[in-house]
């Protein structure tokens, strides 16, 4: 894609948003390692959406954004990387707060307009000396996606961006956004941050179904490591700048493109998790219900048996079927097939034989697309997930020795 | 233990109970390695008691075993490694039958007086031809244990046996086990099965919920992996070769003694599991519930960040309570208290500085002792899991290459 002066990427894709990124001195002290970002509208406060993680320990940014999100509306996001600000207690809460106050002061805005999100080690308080006043040099353009997007990675090996531009009713909308991955970040876990803007005029009200909708498909069916994060934080935040309604006739065209801009920062996610050599593809059909499609298909991709026998590049078939048949979802082996890639490996309830090398050799892909019929109705679901390499145990073994 | 010549162990320690195995060439034709065995009780039929896999992809050999079971009595049991009789569809059944009838001649009962069992490759027939006259093969006796135990492993480096002697108010009786671990096995999953022996007079009514019981707090708290297999099997036979019953002031004593038996065989399975440097013991404290106590420690058990940080001995508290907070029970962070080993990271809601040194002692240790008290009610559980290492993938990964 061609990039003029005037062209953001990203998170500054849709029209009327700006980014921004300074050395705050959070990963490492007096280093020069971009780690605050600020992403804002220019001048209207924005509709915005929320998906936060299920894990009952929720970090402090979490709670505050959960709080400001009450308020309906939204100007920008202010989010560090390098330390999560969770397990920190009643003085996590606060410097959440004070985080909120320092963008909110160089908005110009009310402190409540601005979310914030968190990264990074656990446990330990951020260094707000160091950080209050790094929020305030944060200098916003449209070209300043380019820092915003590294700027809230800890381990990944790549910034994340997606964007899609849509033609509406009324007009063209642009929904873009940027994530940081499912790598381990030190010391602690996978947390997943994912800011989405578009300039569409769409209400809270009914961003709100749309963003569940799409993070269901895209961020809840990917699996790296089977672990919650305290601080997974996916934002949404519309600001009407394109003068575009989204109207009834536009709601699952809008939709298709937010899920669409989610699956491809989803998918890049799970490419750059750590220690990872290949993705797979979870495809499962004949399900007796899209709940249990889902859990067959997640189940899968978190089984640590089929990671290692991709890892492989081993076809232990019974492996997958076994993975679906504790999955929770209704499952007759005697009705079930399944294939790797082009290889029918088991036939409506019973072994096929298959060439062995064959299905060796679509293992050794770096993608690689396994399809579970479970022959029992009509319900289908997808999902992504990792090998497991020796690699991802010596990253995560390692941090601290 | 001394062992006198009349003396049997583990699943012939009670009396009346015999064993014996054979080469019947499923591992490997041609070979001597032992892969076939009988546990009998020698005259009386048994009262009997079984626990089977979730997997709804279920093994031949336990839809047959069941099948027997709810005929109320068992003979013996008939069980063997290097292939698993799963997802073989309906000449599975077949071969899982003519098993039990191949024992049944040799120890002159009905075929539905036998229980069978299997373990191996999946989605491969029984070699029958072998197996079959195999069986009859089989000579039975009370150091017959001594091949037993061998004869049902897989990937186990070593036999696993466990037994206790009770005295109870009209004599003594003897519970005795074996099992095989939950390693990998060619080329699929991690079966666990165990047979549990005992000449107490004690019907099938009574040994049912206590089967239960005692593999909720040993087997269900276990994991190596998180898979469950298709063919995982705990039989109970009761004899009443001692001639004494269990009377009502004795179930608590017997159950005490029938759980001791099968968390020794749990541990035996977790520490012999493939590519375990070390084990881990979660006790939760102070969960609102029972359920909630099984949830959060299981939970901690199976996190991959968290048996990663096990094995590189990196003191990270945070991924413990991550994973308690992702498990379904209720937990508050600002109540909650960790310890590893005896040192106190996280009290009540806040980190507590610690000695890193000291913490990453206690996880080079091979045993380790994980404590969460939820702060929340009275309830406590415990569970066992191992660490993840690269030694592990490799395993895993490299079967069939």
């Amino acid at each position: 894609m061609a990039v003029t002066v005037d062209d953001g990427q990203g998170v500054t894709y849709a029209r009327g948003f700006v980014a921004g990124a300074v050395a705050g001195g959070v990963k490492h002290e007096g280093t020069t390692r971009l780690d605050v970002a600020i992403i804002s509208s220019t001048a209207e406060h924005c509709h915005a959406a929320g998906v936060f993680t299920t894990n009952q320990v929720i970090a402090a940014p979490c709670v505050v954004t959960r709080k400001h999100l009450g308020k309906g509306h939204l100007r920008g996001i202010v989010v560090n990387s390098g330390n999560a600000n969770a397990c920190t207690g009643p003085q996590g809460e606060r410097d959440a707060v004070a985080m909120a106050t320092a963008a909110a002061t160089l908005l110009q805005v009310d402190p409540h307009a601005v979310a914030v999100a968190s990264t990074g080690v656990i446990g330990v308080p951020l260094p707000m000396d160091r950080l209050a006043p790094a929020i305030g040099r944060i200098a916003l353009s449209r070209a300043g996606w380019d820092d915003a997007a590294p700027a809230i990675m800890t381990t990944d090996t790549r910034p994340k961006l997606a964007q899609r531009e849509i033609a509406l009713t009324d007009g063209t909308v642009r929904i873009g956004g940027i994530a940081k991955g499912a790598g381990m970040i030190h010391p602690n876990m996978a947390t997943l941050l994912t800011f989405v803007t578009t300039d569409a005029h769409i209400d809270s009200a009914a961003l709100r179904p749309m963003l569940r909708s799409a993070a269901d498909d895209s961020f809840n069916a990917i699996s790296v490591d089977g672990d919650t994060s305290t601080n997974d934080t996916l934002l949404l935040l519309a600001n009407g700048a394109s003068g575009v309604h989204v109207g009834a006739a536009d709601g699952s065209k809008f939709l298709d493109a937010l899920s669409a801009v989610c699956l491809d920062l989803a998918r890049a996610v799970v490419a750059d998790g750590e220690g990872v050599t290949k993705v797979f593809e979870v495809r499962v059909t004949g399900a007796a219900s899209g709940s249990d499609a889902r859990l067959a298909a997640r189940t899968i991709t978190t089984s640590n048996l089929v990671k290692t026998a991709i890892h492989g590049a081993d076809p232990n078939w019974g492996r997958i079927l076994a993975a679906a048949g504790r999955s929770g979802a209704k499952v007759d082996a005697a009705k079930a097939t399944v294939r790797i890639g082009d290889q029918a490996v088991f036939d409506t309830g019973a072994p096929r034989p298959f060439d062995a090398a064959a299905v060796r050799a679509i293992f050794a892909k770096p993608e690689i697309v396994i399809e579970v019929d479970l022959g029992l109705g009509d319900s289908t679901a997808r999902a992504w997930g990792t090998d497991l390499s020796a690699e991802y145990v010596r990253i995560n073994a390692d941090y601290t020795t």
